[in-house]
């Protein structure tokens, strides 16, 4: 599988009165890094939505293990990649490092969206595209 | 159990360009029911942080299942209760409903700390008091 | 002018590493406030969004004076107001009371924009409708 | 002066409905800036938090131009400095480029604090420090 990798600074705002990272921002990152996770396979969101029937990814399943809190000024790895690929929804897993250890597992289950047919502000799940698909598994290059 | 109620507002900046919650939101009023759910049973954060030896309930478990998305302008409703208290970590339960259906429910496993007697920048886990686990319970009646 | 007023309970996870309220969280509730002085209009910005050539109200100038920091456990009052209208675009006031002293002064101006006649995709600015003036006004009772 | 510049991709997260970047993000954005700036001048906030009697900056005045939107997939550059800096308070503006042209012109004022001598949940204002002042007017090489 493709693995998207981020680097990213803890900053003071990222911090709680505990001086750890409050756990929400921590979803943003993953839901940042899986965009970038298809930025890296070649599609960037942006490019999905002005050229597909596309409107988003939605999550429908999340969870995580948090081992080690992180600290403003820590400097922090996301590792990101698909981990199952199904018709129209998919797995993803982040891993956190921070100083070189594991400190948080994050699986989220994402659903491949487009219009629906009777009511243009709906979404229905659609079949992932199949170069999508190849492009996560690894087996194509991104241009 | 005792279960705490909170109501909240969908307002344009929780959405993304989808026009639905932007994921992590649900995370942040997640971590503030929580914060309510210890309130409703009388021992506000603060009052902890003020009066015990506590620095905090950091998440080091969660999981949550995503049913319905939530729009711009919605109304929900979340209720929070603990589903099972153990020495020193508990579970939590968020049920987020919409137009009175279940969008998501979520789960949170928490650990209590008060502080580390080498590092006072650390934290450990300690015993959750008992007058906490009672009203967490429902046994004790909140002031 | 239509005076609207929000009362907010400061969060745990509003605050930052030095226990006060992280200052983009206030611009966050000032937008939350400002949706809610169109609200209390009538004119829920969601009913704009289906009923009017309407695509937002950018910001376009703010400037605000923190007089007092507010800290986790706090209540603070946000009164909001407008305080210039002109064709297209206009002034709004958000005063936060802590414990009854002013502690936040923030102004914005804001532009009322509608579909872009040459891209779907843009904005242009529109004259704002009479009745939402007279509204903002308090010339006229909401519903 | 010195500057110091960063630079941002806008992720999906960062936009609302109306597809253009959510404005309390900018002010997130720009308080990291700001922290960046100290970094550059080889002081992180972290080592100020550890090494001197420091409670951090607090904001007490800002004000913003929002000349251009910022969509998702742009790439941005900010830049910050300090623009007048006085014995315990300094004034900082930050200009955020989107694809070359002036999109944000932000200015902040900030206190300098310490520890408060009668209640050590309390800052005051101090005097900011000399070899502080000579960096952030590029005086002075970080290491």
């Amino acid at each position: 599988m493709l693995v998207a990798k981020r680097e990213r600074k803890i900053e003071w705002g990222d911090c709680d009165p505990a001086k750890i990272v409050y756990n929400p921002r921590f979803f943003d990152w993953f839901d940042n890094c899986t965009g970038g996770l298809l930025e890296a396979a070649g599609f960037h969101k942006k490019w999905l939505f002005e050229n597909l029937d596309f409107t988003g990814i939605p999550l429908v399943e999340s969870r995580a293990k948090f081992m080690k809190p992180s600290r403003f000024g820590d400097i922090v790895l996301i590792e990101t990649q698909a981990t199952d690929i199904r018709r129209s929804s998919f797995d993803i897993r982040h891993r956190l490092f921070n100083a070189g250890e594991l400190a948080i597992e994050a699986f989220e289950t994402r659903v491949w969206t487009g219009r629906h047919p009777d009511d243009p502000n709906r979404m229905k799940s659609v079949p992932i595209p199949d170069e999508i698909v190849r492009a996560l598994k690894g087996e194509a290059k991104p241009a």
